[in-house]
């Protein structure tokens, strides 16, 4: 682990949770291990008028060449949020859910989670080894290992795609993991509370029609065996 | 089903895709069942320099008073986002992810995922049956029928909740459901590829240590049950 991976986080105003401080997460090593694990960013970029926000794949660097890490996402060189992303700043927010706190009140109903906001200026990569990097990297972040196993992208892929990279340097992390905090008359009444757990799970995995289901490579059978 | 919902959706240029149109679902039951099913939302909105896209808790009501029905989100009145929210449209994003596509080369990887966009300018609700219902319905969509057990709210948590509406007018829906589209090459060259199938599934009902587990209500048993 790098010096950089152990410090705490220093959010800035803009990063600083307004509300719930008690499930602020202050160590930087929390905030990568859990972006490390999760699957899916929310991005959000200004589109004049309103915000947009969509679902996308990224991976992180933590040593990459941004203060804080480097945050990567890709695109088609198509895609309409893509200059949208490069005019104000933008922010990526990575959730999992973790469970259902069902309360002895509808008021303290709440739900178990993690999730990171990262916030800040995006930069589009153009040099070509961090392009390769980063885009090996969003795929090993969907199937650890997978990259290597397969052939290099051609000059036009990518031709075709968009590398960006955010800073992690400016980021916040919160979780809620913990049962129903209940008023003590509900909990003197003696109305059930608890929590219904929520995690990922992964089906076997389907073979394409003209793949061999019994040559699935070792890479995609650890990974769907690793949700369990 | 209302007439509205069995309309097909009609979006402006602003939620209609500019990629992957193959991708769009057209029909408002797609989009409602959709809504009815997932968990959590992403909120996009304009900080002033930059947006924030935060995780929360939302409901639906298809024949709710705003044009398209009502989707409702719910915060604290001590909320930062809250102000910010009603200055400009907002977005909001729902995404369930469905499998990783694990192709036969990285630019193909992918995934498969279900993903809701809906933009507008949010209300915030005043009627005090409307914000009871809203709250309900967004109870209900962590565990359905749960808010019929348990006590109504009292003015104090009333007071403390700001409940917002957004139309449900301006929405999109798009989804992937597939296996790898891979080039010709890498499929003649036998290459495996194929789908990992990802679904949430929810642990055993956890009681609160005030809580007696042989007295888990049949709502929360019945919800951690239908994830399976």
């Amino acid at each position: 682990m790098t010096t950089a991976t152990a410090a705490p986080l220093s959010p800035t105003p803009r990063t600083s949770p307004t509300r719930g401080r008690n499930r602020t997460v202050a160590e930087r090593d929390h905030l990568l291990a859990f972006l490390d694990e999760a699957l899916l960013a929310h991005l959000g970029v200004w589109a004049g008028g309103h915000p947009v926000v969509l679902p996308t794949a990224y991976a992180v660097d933590p040593d990459g060449p941004d203060e804080g890490g480097s945050l990567y996402l890709h695109g088609s060189v198509g895609a309409g949020w893509l200059a949208r992303a490069l005019e104000h700043d933008v922010c990526v927010t990575v959730t999992e859910l973790d469970g259902l706190v069902a309360a002895r009140s509808g008021f303290h109903h709440s739900m178990n989670y993690r999730s990171a906001v990262v916030i800040g200026r995006a930069r589009r990569v153009e040099d070509e080894q961090e392009r390769r990097h980063a885009l090996d990297l969003v795929v090993d972040q969907m199937i650890p290992g997978r990259s290597a196993s397969l052939r290099p992208p051609t000059r036009k892929e990518l031709a075709a795609t968009v590398v960006l990279a955010l800073p992690l340097a400016e980021a916040s992390m919160k979780r809620r993991a913990e049962g129903p905090v209940d008023d003590p008359e509900d909990i003197a009444a003696g109305i059930w509370g608890g929590v219904i757990p929520l995690r990922r799970v992964a089906g076997g995995p389907v073979s394409d029609q003209d793949s061999d289901p019994s040559r699935v490579p070792a890479d995609v059978a650890d990974r769907a065996a690793g949700f369990r």
